[in-house]
This record gives structure tokens, sequence and C-alpha cells, in this order.
């Protein structure tokens, strides 16, 4: 293309620190994502919402913890209102619910996909502005809602065409009542807030955390650490770990109510097929206060070292700060950028520069409707094509369609018109056939990728 | 669901004033439309970006002219960078061309689906937060380019069921040809401006604008008038408008320049069977300065009243701002949010308050994991299907299913267990009968919904 000759400075094209765009193969990626999880999410008879990305400070603030506030991208609008873009969707949906309560039926199903923000120190893959995407049963109090949560965790991960993924369960009452068999007479939150960094921050951390933060002498904080560790060992033996729950908690009347929530879980699991996904976890947490029943993580099996790809648990009252109904509730959060990461990492996409399969260069201006033509048919047949717009050389428009990741290409000029024949090119086998007009489609049914 | 108790004060629920949240039902028109402009968008070859809603102000001002600028909620970032919110996806289009221009094959075929922010004053239906769907094809001058853009819409409009509609093309050169040939010297721009308002405000007031903005004397400005309203009336009849045209442009190369383009898309458009939903219009202009050849409308026959709902153009540069390439492009916008309201004034989507459409209430507690279990059969044969949580009364659940918009409930106790039988309820119908467990899924297929 020709250089624009103008010496008038220029403005320099950049994103925000912290900010990125996608180009079109890792959008295809979060595209394909976005749809396997809204399939799935419908099948379950969810349906999905949308608010708006500002809101009101005051609806945004003090609900993430004192950290979260001090990432809120937080303005004066034209009208000196106080706003903010949402930094999840989960204080918009307590707000959603709260301000649409009459329109609602209950339980309520939602799904939202959508773009948060929050001002972070974008370092190490930290970005100032990602996509969530949330699903919540919200208005019931049944353990049914919990068992679906993991049903839906369990279909998506399938239906993305993860063969090895683990659904790590617990019940933050289990771990109350753990305390309490101990004897322990202490706030449980700090306590759980320092056992969810076992995993990451191994035993010896978590112990000296115990102490500091969680107000437990020392032997205390063994004991207490001691008997989650022995119990998260048997991880993967669902019914010992229950067996072993049993005895633990006949003391504590919070632990065996805790307990019947990961038996119906765990029962149904199996009664579905599930469960061999579906593993009771001791050491699951969940670092978010507002969690007060079930947690949930999901792990890649093969790569664990990238954490949860989908995390929730059951909330007491979402909208408490907005309503006075009571509003208990249940859902889980797929991180979906670690996801593309992931997916790119275990080869599970066929990486295509682009979405198109038939290419059809313009070999001569004079056919240019007879190639439309022939375009047309083939989306008919829900093939994806492209005519390239100008007859220059063949080569350079074979390359373009080389470079665009297009699997095959059919060529006509003023020969194959006459004989009425196309020449098929396999881009990619490198292979070429000359087929008759009436035979195309036929042919090119054949060469699809399934 | 129990009262909250608490007193403290609560925080009001509300959206920001021009926002608003989308409910379930038509969030799934909104959905739904997306699905089909992606899926026609991808047939045509085009993939998806994305870009961040922040930017740098610099990027942003000056891009849309003074209005817009206003218009932008613009602040300065915890880093002191001084940041707005996009008010469309053309100006970040540009910046991530310029960007990434060396990692981009050209000609460069992009959709782009996003919520966009305008500090507009919100009366009659106007909101400061909305989403735009466009594509361009950036980086060629062919003529092909702009006959392919007008296909795409053609398609759009099909796929979305729309049957009466028209797209209504002129080339900017035209009118501008227009104007020499009447011997007019004067600035073609502020003409061009007022005559794209001669549809929604009439012959008079376009009079009265041409002679005080575009500097017209007033026989000189209703020469021009009668000129374009004449070619207009001829509206529909391709053939005879390109033959009046080449009559009156004969005296100007810039439009005889012009109407070889026209040509081009009528010619095209006809080869492939789209010709009567193309009509030429020498009445259209669109207001934006920055189109320089054809430009674009769409009119639904039936509601013409609410403007055009996909409109476009070409323009010469379009990243000239950040980059010395000169990025030639042409493509058009799809307006959602008047789409998804005249969808819903033509009653052109089944009105669902779900995507359900198999209930299965829980009329059993002790039969849960087999309702699920059916559920998970049904589920892969791709049927919509909720399980009712909790064993509550009958009617209160089937009441439920019937306001989620459920069609079908299949329901199943004691006696229906020990029979080995489903009563299968027809709830749009109210019909209903018994199916024996082995005939249930076929039952439910012939019942499915087309």
């Amino acid at each position: 293309m020709a250089k624009n000759r103008d010496t008038k400075p220029l403005i320099k094209a950049q994103t925000l620190k912290g900010f990125r765009d996608y180009l079109s193969a890792p959008m295809q990626v979060r595209e394909h994502l976005m749809e396997v999880a809204r399939d799935v999410f419908r099948l379950y008879g969810f349906s999905p919402i949308e608010t708006p990305a500002l809101e009101y400070s005051e609806i945004l603030l003090g609900k993430g913890g004192e950290e979260t506030d001090k990432q809120l991208f937080r303005f004066k609008d034209q009208g000196g209102r106080d706003v903010a873009l949402r930094f999840d969707l989960t204080v918009p949906l307590a707000r959603f619910v709260a301000q649409h309560y009459n329109e609602l039926v209950f339980p309520f199903k939602r799904y939202h996909i959508g773009t948060v923000w929050r001002a972070e120190n974008p370092q190490r893959g930290r970005f100032r502005e990602f996509m969530q995407c949330d699903f919540d049963v919200i208005g019931t109090r049944s353990k049914r809602a919990d068992v679906e949560t993991v049903l839906v965790i369990h279909d998506l991960f399938q239906a993305l065409g993860f063969e090895r993924f683990t659904i790590r369960v617990n019940h933050r009452k289990v771990l109350t009542g753990i305390i309490e068999s101990l004897g322990l007479a202490v706030d449980p939150v700090p306590v759980l807030r320092s056992l969810d960094k076992l995993e990451k921050q191994g035993p010896e951390k978590v112990l000296a955390e115990l102490v500091k933060r969680a107000e437990l002498s020392k032997s205390q904080a063994e004991q207490m650490l001691d008997c989650v560790v022995g119990l998260s060992s048997l991880r993967g033996d669902n019914q010992k770990v229950l067996s072993r729950l049993r005895e633990q908690l006949q003391s504590s009347s919070q632990g065996l109510e805790g307990l019947t929530w990961l038996e119906e879980i765990v029962g149904v699991a199996q009664a579905v097929g599930a469960e061999p996904r579906v593993q009771i976890d001791i050491a699951i947490a969940r670092g978010l206060d507002y969690y007060t029943g079930t947690v949930y993580e999901t792990i890649l099996d093969e790569l664990p070292e990238i954490g949860s790809v989908c995390s929730g648990g059951r909330y007491d009252n979402l909208a408490e700060l907005y309503s006075r109904q009571e509003l208990p509730g249940v859902g889980a959060s797929l991180g979906l950028d670690r996801l593309v990461a992931a997916m790119a990492e275990l080869e599970l996409l066929k990486t295509q520069q682009t979405v198109s399969s038939v290419f059809i260069p313009c070999f001569s201006d004079d056919y240019y409707p007879a190639y439309v033509t022939l375009a047309k048919q083939l989306r008919e047949k829900h093939f994806v094509v492209e005519v390239y717009p100008e007859a220059i050389r063949l080569g350079k428009q074979l390359r373009y369609a080389e470079r665009r990741g297009f699997q095959i290409a059919v060529i006509a000029g003023d020969e194959e018109f006459h004989r009425d024949v196309w020449q098929v090119k396999d881009l990619v086998e490198r292979s070429s056939s000359e087929v008759a007009s009436e035979n195309l489609v036929d042919c090119l049914e054949t060469m699809k990728s399934p």
C-alpha cells in the first residue's frame, strides 16, 4: 500500500498499561469458549442477563474488601455522579436482583458473561480488563442447587474437550466443625483464610499464619493442620473421606450439617456417572469471606500449577446491602482467560488463523460474478468462503489464502469455464485435482474437515 | 423467602441515568442476533477481534467531532493517565490496525461486537451504553470489497428472518459529480451533509439548509434539490437510475468514476439474485465526513420510520492519525439495539421467557437421582432440561415451570416408578399422557418444537 506523505506528527498507537487487544486467533478461541459455555448453561435452564459496565460507586464500594476498592476505576461523570467500572459480576447481580425482585421468577437461574475492570499492578499475566463468566441460582437453600452447580461445571469441561479435570468440593461448615471438634474456641474465618493457602504455600507457612493471624497456639495450629492435611491426603476416595469426617465431627452439629451437603453431592454425582471427576477435598476453603456453605475449585489434572479454572460456592444472602429480602444462592465463575491459555498449552485447539475454509481466487475479472455465485452456493451448505477481490497474480492470492489458514482453493479461468470444470487445490496437503462443475459441491463436502 | 430483619439502612439498588439492565427475555434476543451476525460474518471469512473499553484519551479525541468529544466518559486513572471509554469501534480499529500492522494479513477482514459509551442526553430511547456490531475490510481499493459489504448485509437480514428490507446504496462521488455537472462551484461536504437529511426533514428544510450552510443561492439550491429528488424518485429501478445518471454526469469525470462503483454493485447483486433488495438511492449521503466512496443504509420495509438498521461506507484512509500507511477500507455497522426493538415489533421472535423446554418436577426426594439421570440423557439429545431442586407441592412447581416458559413437564412418583412410566404434560396445550420409560425420549423428540 502507498505510504501517506503527510508529515504532521502521528499519535502513538498504543493500548493502556495492563490492557490488551485480542487478535483474531486468540479471539476465536475466546468466542469458542463462550459459545460452549452458553450452550451448557442453556441446557440446564440458565438464562442470560446483562448489566451496565458503570455503576454508582456506592453500589460497588466495600463489597470486595479494601484491596478491591483501591483497584476501582472510579470517577465523576458529566453530571457529577460518583461512578465506577464494575470489578466483578457478583455485586452487579446482587444489585440487579434487588432492583428487579418483582419481575424475576425464583429460583432465579442466570448466567452472565462480561468484562470487568481492576486497576491491578499489571505483572505476570495480570490484566486490568478481563472477562468473567458466571452462573448462579438465587433464592433457594436446596442442596440440589449445589449439586447442579457441580454438574454444570462437569458438563462444561467435558464439552470443552478436557478429558482430565477434577472438581474439588468442600463445605465451610465441615471446616468449622473440625475446629469445633478439636475444641478450639476461635473465630473460624481467619482459620479458613489461612487454610486456603495450603496448596499454594505449603504447610509450614500456613502453620505460621494460623498462629499469627488466627490466634491459635502453636500446638493448636499443629493439631488443626494435621487433621486437615490427613483428611486432604485421602482425596480421591470420597467414601473414605466421608466416613472419617463422620467420626471426626460426631461432636459438632454444625460439622455434621455440612457433611450432609457433601454426601448429597457425592451421591448424585455417582448416580449420573460424574463421580470420578468430583473429589471432596477438605483443604479447599476459598479466600472470599462471603461463602458460607459448599465451595468449589476445578483443577486441570495436566496443569495443576495454573490453579483453579472454575471456582464458586454457596452464600447466605446475596443482596443484603440492597434488599430486606434474604436471597441465598450458589454459583461459580469460569476463568475464561486462564482457560484460553490452558487450552493453547494442552493443544486442545486446532490452531487456525481464520475461520475460513474455501478460498476462491479471482483468476479473471470476467468471471467475478461466477465466483460469487459459487461462494453463495457453498455458504448455503455452511462452508466458510472467501472470494479474493482483485485479479492480481494467482501466486500472491494463494499465499494470502495460506497465511489466512484456508484449507481449500477452487480455481477457474477461461479454460476451466470453457470445459466446465474447477481446479481444486488442497492447500494443506498441497495436492490438486480437476473436478467437473456438477460434482464440485459434493467433492468439497467430502474434503470438509469434521 | 424470609425477610432480612437487619435494620441498617439499605443502599438504593439503581442503575445510572441512561444505563439499563437486560433481563433474560431481551438478552436472549440480543444473544440470538449476535450469534446470527457472527455466523454470517464467519461464512464470508471475517474474523473477530477485541480491543479494550478504555483507551488513552488522545486516541479518541477529535475523531468523531466536537459533539462526540463532549460525550466522552473521560477521567484520570490511578497512574494519572488521561483515559476514556470508547465511543465507537471504528477509532479503536484504526488504532489497532496501526499498532499491529506487521502482524496482520491484508486485506484484513474483521468483525467486532462490543459495548460503547456516550454521555448523551438520555431522552427518547437514547442510551449511554450500547452495543455496536461492525464488520470492515481494510487495505483494499477494490470495488469487490464494497460489493461484498452489500452481500453480507443482505445475507445478515435474510438470516435474521426479515423478508422485506432494502439496502440503499449511493456513492459520494456521484453526488459530487451532480454538483459539478450543475456547474456549482461549492464545497461538496456541507451540501452532502444537508442532503442526508432529505428523508427525515423533507425538501423544504433541506433547501433552507443548502442556502444557509452550503452557501448556495436559492436557485442553485433548488436546481440541486430538484435533480436529487428527481433521481431519488426513480428508486427501485436501478437500470433507469443508472442510465439517467450516465446522462447527467457526462461532464464530470468524478461522477462517472463514482457511477462505475454503483454499476459493479448492481451487476453482482443481480448475478447472485440479491438485486431486488438493493436499490441505488441518490438521496443517501450519510452524515459522517469520513466516507469518501460508496455509502449504505438498510431500511426495514415494514418499519421505515425507525431509520437505517445497518449503515456504512467506504473511507480513504482509516488510520492516518496513527500511521503513515495508507489504509483504505469499507464496512458497515449493525444497529443491534434498534433491531431488538424492531424484531419484537414485527413479532419475529417466539417470545420465550426461558431457553428451557423440558421441566422435571421433584415429585419425591427419593427419586431425585433418577430425575437427574433422565435430565442428563435428554441434554445429550440437546433438550434444555431443568430439574426442580425441592419436593415442594407439585402445583407450585408446575406454576414455576409455566412462568419460566417450559413447554413440557415429565413427572414420576412412587406409582410411576413402580409401573415404569412417566406422566408427560404439554404445558402449552395443557394435555397430558402416560408414556412407558423406554419410549419417553422418542416421545419427547416428536414433541420437540422445530
